[in-house]
Protein backbone atom coordinates (compact mmCIF):
# COMPACT_ATOMS: atom_id res chain seq x y z
CA UNK A 1 0.00 0.00 0.00
CA UNK A 2 1.00 3.50 -0.64
CA UNK A 3 1.21 6.01 2.09
CA UNK A 4 1.33 9.39 1.78
CA UNK A 5 3.98 11.20 4.59
CA UNK A 6 4.09 14.45 5.87
CA UNK A 7 7.47 15.60 8.19
CA UNK A 8 8.01 19.10 9.75
CA UNK A 9 11.48 19.78 10.61
CA UNK A 10 11.70 23.02 12.63
CA UNK A 11 14.76 24.65 14.00
CA UNK A 12 14.65 24.15 18.38
CA UNK A 13 13.78 26.36 20.86
CA UNK A 14 17.02 29.04 21.22
CA UNK A 15 18.32 27.84 17.95
CA UNK A 16 18.79 31.30 15.33
CA UNK A 17 15.78 31.51 13.22
CA UNK A 18 17.54 34.06 10.91
CA UNK A 19 14.33 33.95 8.13
CA UNK A 20 11.83 33.69 10.82
CA UNK A 21 13.37 37.02 12.10
CA UNK A 22 13.55 39.06 9.24
CA UNK A 23 9.73 38.53 8.65
CA UNK A 24 8.78 38.95 12.33
CA UNK A 25 10.79 42.19 11.95
CA UNK A 26 9.21 43.48 8.82
CA UNK A 27 5.68 42.44 10.59
CA UNK A 28 4.80 46.14 11.70
CA UNK A 29 5.93 47.81 8.98
CA UNK A 30 3.25 45.88 6.56
CA UNK A 31 0.52 46.39 9.53
CA UNK A 32 0.26 43.42 11.54
CA UNK A 33 1.23 45.02 15.02
CA UNK A 34 -0.63 41.56 16.80
CA UNK A 35 1.79 39.22 15.57
CA UNK A 36 4.73 37.74 16.55
CA UNK A 37 7.50 34.68 17.64
CA UNK A 38 8.04 33.63 14.03
CA UNK A 39 9.47 30.29 13.65
CA UNK A 40 10.44 28.63 9.84
CA UNK A 41 10.77 25.30 9.59
CA UNK A 42 10.66 22.70 6.29
CA UNK A 43 7.72 20.23 5.46
CA UNK A 44 8.76 17.50 3.62
CA UNK A 45 5.73 15.30 2.04
CA UNK A 46 6.82 11.89 0.55
CA UNK A 47 4.94 8.60 -0.84
CA UNK A 48 6.13 5.85 1.12
CA UNK A 49 5.65 1.94 -0.24
CA UNK A 50 4.63 -0.31 3.19
CA UNK A 51 2.46 -3.16 4.25
CA UNK A 52 0.59 -0.84 7.02
CA UNK A 53 0.79 3.04 8.06
CA UNK A 54 2.86 1.98 11.20
CA UNK A 55 5.24 0.40 8.81
CA UNK A 56 5.37 3.49 6.64
CA UNK A 57 5.87 6.05 10.00
CA UNK A 58 8.92 3.92 10.89
CA UNK A 59 10.69 3.70 7.14
CA UNK A 60 10.11 7.75 7.59
CA UNK A 61 11.07 8.30 10.53
CA UNK A 62 14.58 6.01 9.89
CA UNK A 63 14.86 8.96 7.07
CA UNK A 64 14.24 11.75 9.54
CA UNK A 65 17.01 10.50 11.52
CA UNK A 66 19.51 9.83 9.02
CA UNK A 67 19.31 12.32 7.08
CA UNK A 68 16.78 14.51 6.62
CA UNK A 69 16.60 16.36 10.17
CA UNK A 70 20.14 17.58 12.46
CA UNK A 71 18.72 16.70 15.86
CA UNK A 72 21.38 19.31 17.32
CA UNK A 73 19.73 21.93 16.07
CA UNK A 74 16.09 20.52 14.56
CA UNK A 75 13.19 19.11 16.06
CA UNK A 76 11.34 16.78 13.55
CA UNK A 77 7.78 15.38 13.64
CA UNK A 78 6.43 12.53 11.47
CA UNK A 79 2.84 11.92 10.39
CA UNK A 80 1.60 9.41 8.08
CA UNK A 81 -1.74 10.67 6.65
CA UNK A 82 -4.96 8.46 6.02
CA UNK A 83 -4.92 8.11 1.71
CA UNK B 1 -6.42 35.99 22.82
CA UNK B 2 -3.56 34.71 21.39
CA UNK B 3 -3.40 31.93 18.93
CA UNK B 4 -0.56 29.67 17.63
CA UNK B 5 -1.25 29.54 13.66
CA UNK B 6 0.24 27.15 11.24
CA UNK B 7 1.01 28.33 7.88
CA UNK B 8 2.14 25.59 5.16
CA UNK B 9 3.73 26.88 1.80
CA UNK B 10 4.15 23.98 -0.78
CA UNK B 11 5.35 24.02 -4.48
CA UNK B 12 2.54 23.84 -6.81
CA UNK B 13 2.11 20.46 -8.80
CA UNK B 14 4.28 20.84 -11.83
CA UNK B 15 6.43 23.14 -10.11
CA UNK B 16 10.05 22.45 -10.03
CA UNK B 17 11.29 21.28 -6.40
CA UNK B 18 14.89 20.94 -6.63
CA UNK B 19 15.06 20.41 -3.08
CA UNK B 20 12.64 17.33 -3.65
CA UNK B 21 14.10 15.85 -6.76
CA UNK B 22 17.74 16.27 -4.62
CA UNK B 23 16.30 14.10 -1.90
CA UNK B 24 14.53 11.90 -4.31
CA UNK B 25 17.81 10.77 -6.51
CA UNK B 26 19.54 10.02 -3.07
CA UNK B 27 16.49 7.49 -1.46
CA UNK B 28 17.91 4.46 -3.58
CA UNK B 29 21.39 4.92 -2.93
CA UNK B 30 20.50 5.12 1.28
CA UNK B 31 18.63 1.63 0.91
CA UNK B 32 15.23 3.66 0.91
CA UNK B 33 13.97 2.33 -2.50
CA UNK B 34 10.38 2.12 -1.52
CA UNK B 35 9.80 5.83 -1.36
CA UNK B 36 9.22 8.42 -3.99
CA UNK B 37 7.50 12.09 -5.20
CA UNK B 38 9.73 14.15 -2.12
CA UNK B 39 7.81 17.65 -2.33
CA UNK B 40 9.44 19.96 0.46
CA UNK B 41 8.29 22.93 1.04
CA UNK B 42 7.90 25.75 4.29
CA UNK B 43 6.17 25.71 7.94
CA UNK B 44 5.94 29.17 9.24
CA UNK B 45 4.72 29.39 12.57
CA UNK B 46 3.55 32.43 14.85
CA UNK B 47 1.29 33.89 17.46
CA UNK B 48 -1.03 35.84 16.71
CA UNK B 49 -3.25 38.09 19.30
CA UNK B 50 -6.77 38.35 18.01
CA UNK B 51 -10.39 38.09 19.36
CA UNK B 52 -11.39 35.22 17.89
CA UNK B 53 -9.55 31.82 16.14
CA UNK B 54 -11.66 33.26 12.79
CA UNK B 55 -10.09 36.48 13.14
CA UNK B 56 -7.08 35.14 14.03
CA UNK B 57 -7.17 33.14 10.56
CA UNK B 58 -8.26 36.58 8.82
CA UNK B 59 -4.88 38.10 9.74
CA UNK B 60 -2.77 34.86 8.98
CA UNK B 61 -4.58 34.27 5.56
CA UNK B 62 -4.06 37.92 4.41
CA UNK B 63 0.25 37.73 5.10
CA UNK B 64 -0.09 34.27 3.42
CA UNK B 65 -1.40 36.01 0.62
CA UNK B 66 0.74 39.51 0.84
CA UNK B 67 4.09 38.12 1.40
CA UNK B 68 4.55 34.75 2.67
CA UNK B 69 3.20 32.81 -0.51
CA UNK B 70 3.64 33.10 -4.16
CA UNK B 71 0.91 31.81 -5.25
CA UNK B 72 1.98 31.54 -8.81
CA UNK B 73 4.09 28.71 -8.20
CA UNK B 74 2.82 27.93 -4.40
CA UNK B 75 0.26 26.70 -2.42
CA UNK B 76 -0.31 27.45 1.15
CA UNK B 77 -2.99 26.73 3.20
CA UNK B 78 -3.65 28.13 7.12
CA UNK B 79 -4.79 26.82 9.84
CA UNK B 80 -5.18 27.97 13.83
CA UNK B 81 -4.39 25.27 16.47
CA UNK B 82 -5.85 25.04 19.83
CA UNK B 83 -3.87 26.56 22.38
Amino acid sequence: MRFEVKIEVSPRKGIANPEGSTIERTLPALGFKTAGDVRVGKVIRLQVEADSSAAAKTIAQDMCDRFLSNPVIEDASVEVLDT
